[in-house]
């Protein structure tokens, strides 16, 4: 019984969701916003990746971040640093970022004023690949050190993903992660899916992923 | 409207957990069969401390493992590889087990045969810190490539938890990972929190922590 009254809610929750999420995009589109929703498990290099796109594509764009956490402002300070305007959610415990959030977010700037934000939502490789925020594409980092394996057990993520970025790829030495075992997996389960492997540390692979990233925002401009 | 309906659902699933959780603890106990929960991330080395525990410890104790999974059944494979009892529990899509998820695979074996009961969590630093899963103590790892300040991110999980295991300590060379600033922050937020820094790969604190271990399992013989 209690399962099924919880089912209802979610389908319910999720349905409202999807609305709300084609409402932000299309607000987006026509004002040539670009938006892509940063996912990835904790510690697995979000902001490290964000900061150091900053700095390569700032000059070129006009960037805001939607930070996602439980708790903390600690990495809107880093983002911000960079000079960039950064909106901090505080979920207080959810382990997702939905559309509403999101809402909230875009709804304190003028969208106008920027052609590419960033969601940086919470680390986790579970709940946050079910909900659509209203991004135009959706990107999830693996890190070497969490191994090639993580493709078993949490699918939906690797499936509603854009692109695959394998991060902290100056770490392989350390680690038995083997990218062919990843990659056959990725090409089962997600065909279209777009796989760059990158250190932001050492910088390797960030151009490929920069190049990715302006391909994207072209596609809505 | 939708968020009161939300709560008023998530609390009364959480107070039906609690009492399912006491039940199987009272009934572990009442079979002196220890379980602990262990909790991580994706990747932050829960099957690896339990595979390397259970060679430690499988001479001594008789042993069994629960593991939660979205999806896959490759930790159940490595675990009864060693030649221990291992039952897969396939959430399908929760982020996190539950009492009644516990119990289910409980009742699949005769508990007064174990000792010991480990249960792997989903790899998650959220949802599964709000379940009490009837265990006698819960356990969280954190990585050292995860970071230092998950702490400030994820403090639930860090309140919650009886010990902290800071694993992969041999790749600390490779990270900004400050262990002192972690302590000094758990300090405030869990003074009880018992901390150990190893590597199952090395070996480094293994003995350290099944030491802590099996004074655990004492309290309730």
């Amino acid at each position: 019984m209690q399962e099924i009254q919880l089912i209802d809610i979610r389908q319910h929750i999720l349905s409202d969701n999807q609305n709300l999420a084609n409402e932000i995009r299309q607000d987006l589109t026509n004002n040539k916003t670009f938006m892509i929703n940063v996912m990835a498990s904790p510690g697995g290099g979000k902001t490290c990746l964000i900061v150091e796109t900053i700095r390569r594509l700032k000059h070129k764009y006009r960037i805001a971040v939607i930070e996602g956490d439980i708790d903390s402002l600690v990495d809107s300070q880093k983002v911000s640093a960079e000079g960039v305007t950064a909106i901090q959610i505080r979920t207080g415990g959810d382990c997702h970022l939905d559309a509403g959030m999101v809402s909230l977010a875009t709804s304190q700037i003028d969208i106008s004023q920027f052609d590419l934000i960033f969601i940086e939502n919470i680390g986790n490789l579970v709940c946050p690949a079910e909900f659509d925020t209203g991004s135009h594409r959706r990107v999830m980092l693996l890190s070497v050190p969490e191994g090639d394996d993580k493709i078993l057990k949490y699918p939906l993520m690797f499936s509603v993903s854009d692109a695959l970025l394998v991060t902290k790829i100056d770490t392989k030495p350390m680690f038995d992660f083997e990218l062919s075992k990843l990659k056959e997996r990725a090409e089962v389960l997600n065909p279209g899916l777009h796989i760059i492997e990158l250190s932001a540390k050492t910088g390797e692979g960030m151009e490929t992923w920069c190049n990715w990233l302006e391909q994207q925002i072209q596609t809505i401009l």
